[in-house]
């Protein structure tokens, strides 16, 4: 790829958005390069914030689990569906029902969940069964004013063994059988991408998304004034490539030679 | 309703199509009325066959336990959705991976189960889950071609302890999963609906489905031609009568109410 040609440099960068999952690491392994390149960031003092859909584990965990892989991030640089979530909840005086895996539910400590009046689905694992969906669905079926929140809207990630269906598919599922049109919180929703985006200060086309899923980090991200930037790693599939609506503003390797890019750019620039 | 003004018997009826759960049985309770009603288009020797979409028991345990509740049926008066398909994946050299519950895989007996080129969802209950759910997406992700085929599309029946999720749902979440558009066997499919109507050798006009779903007894039926009469029994719910879409040519209170119109209409005619 000509660097200077590249669509995604026609415009200054001015800081980026980094999804977690499938560019930073897969499960607990650290992809190459990724530790380097976010150093490198840090070491410029270029602007970024890791937004992820991640809603298996706490913030306080994922923080963790980059520490110990190397990266230098505090929970301050991350946004996360669950703190998000909560915010509305509260603003919109609502007690959820919370098909979550069950390490989320310390996260609601504090808050009413009785007697519910919207439902909350994220990514569950095997506590997506039979038992826990249908439940789901009764309780939609019988509110007055059914609110089902979906956190991401995800088709799939790459798991340890494979790839594995995500949250999105529950909530497709769901959303057929009860007619409830699900509110999503994460990505690709537009507030939630503009929040992190006012977070680190500047205007959505000054900003660039870096991600593994080509809908909703790409996708999502353009569709808010941002450029999108697809890796090959974590989920990317060889015919995300040839997506028949959404084409990336480019399509690199890895994070570790798009921030590589992105210097040179910038020193060509400079020179 | 004045009889001879629902819009039902502007035409002459000529046969009919019963929907089984919900309009002979729910469970293993016969809907009341409904063991009279078939009695009594049997004594007139008015045609009818019984069309359903149950893929949790063998046709041959349904007509039993049809009997046992006071029906005089055999399997030759009922149409069900995997002896459909069987025809289907022999004519089209397909093996199939099932999501079914295990007491349907019998029905495979000397079938190629090896090496799958297709997926077979159905009502699965509780096996319905991760794990399994998983498998079918990762079997339809690695297919050159991948095919599926959702036995019914239904959303919803009702169960022993009130409404419950059908395979239209989990269908409708591997379709988003994967990008694959599912081929359904069973009602409202069109295929399905004129085999029937075949099979008592007459046009879909003359014919009227009777069944408890709005969208794929009803409205499945007018899409084929037939008329479409909905019954206040089984998985009905008020908001049906305000289907903004579908509008049944009849609404009654149970299968006997229909029935008894039929004979009241047909005498009025002869006077």
């Amino acid at each position: 790829m000509a660097l200077n040609h590249a669509k995604v440099f026609k415009q200054p960068i001015k800081a980026l958005l980094l999804d977690i999952s499938g560019v930073l690491k897969d499960g607990d392994i650290p992809i190459q390069g990724s530790v380097e390149a976010v150093r490198t960031l840090q070491t410029m003092g270029f602007p970024f914030r890791l937004i992820t859909n991640e809603t298996l584990k706490p913030k306080s965990t994922i923080r963790n689990t980059l520490q110990m892989l190397g990266y230098k991030v505090n929970e301050q640089d991350m946004q996360c569906p669950v703190p998000f979530l909560k915010e509305i909840l509260i603003r919109e005086n609502l007690r959820p029902h919370l098909l979550l895996h069950p390490r989320m539910f310390a996260e609601f400590d504090g808050m009413d969940l009785s007697n519910p009046n919207c439902v909350v689905m994220g990514d569950a694992e095997e506590y997506f069964h039979y038992d826990s969906l249908n439940q789901v669905f009764r309780k939609l079926m019988d509110m007055q004013n059914p609110i089902l929140f979906s956190l991401g809207i995800n088709k799939y990630y790459l798991d340890d063994d494979g790839l594995s269906m995500d949250v999105g598919a529950y909530c497709k599922g769901i959303e057929y059988a009860t007619g409830v049109k699900a509110r999503i919180v994460g990505k690709p929703s537009k507030e939630y991408f503009l929040k992190a985006v006012d977070a680190l200060g500047f205007k959505p086309e000054e900003v660039v998304m870096i991600g593994d899923d080509i809908e909703y980090d790409v996708g999502g991200a353009q569709e808010c004034g941002l450029r999108g930037v697809l890796v090959k790693t974590g989920k990317f599939r060889q015919s995300d490539e040839s997506h028949p609506k959404i084409k990336p503003d480019a399509i690199v390797d890895n994070l570790q030679q798009f921030v590589d890019m992105c210097i040179k750019v910038q020193d060509s620039k400079q020179q």
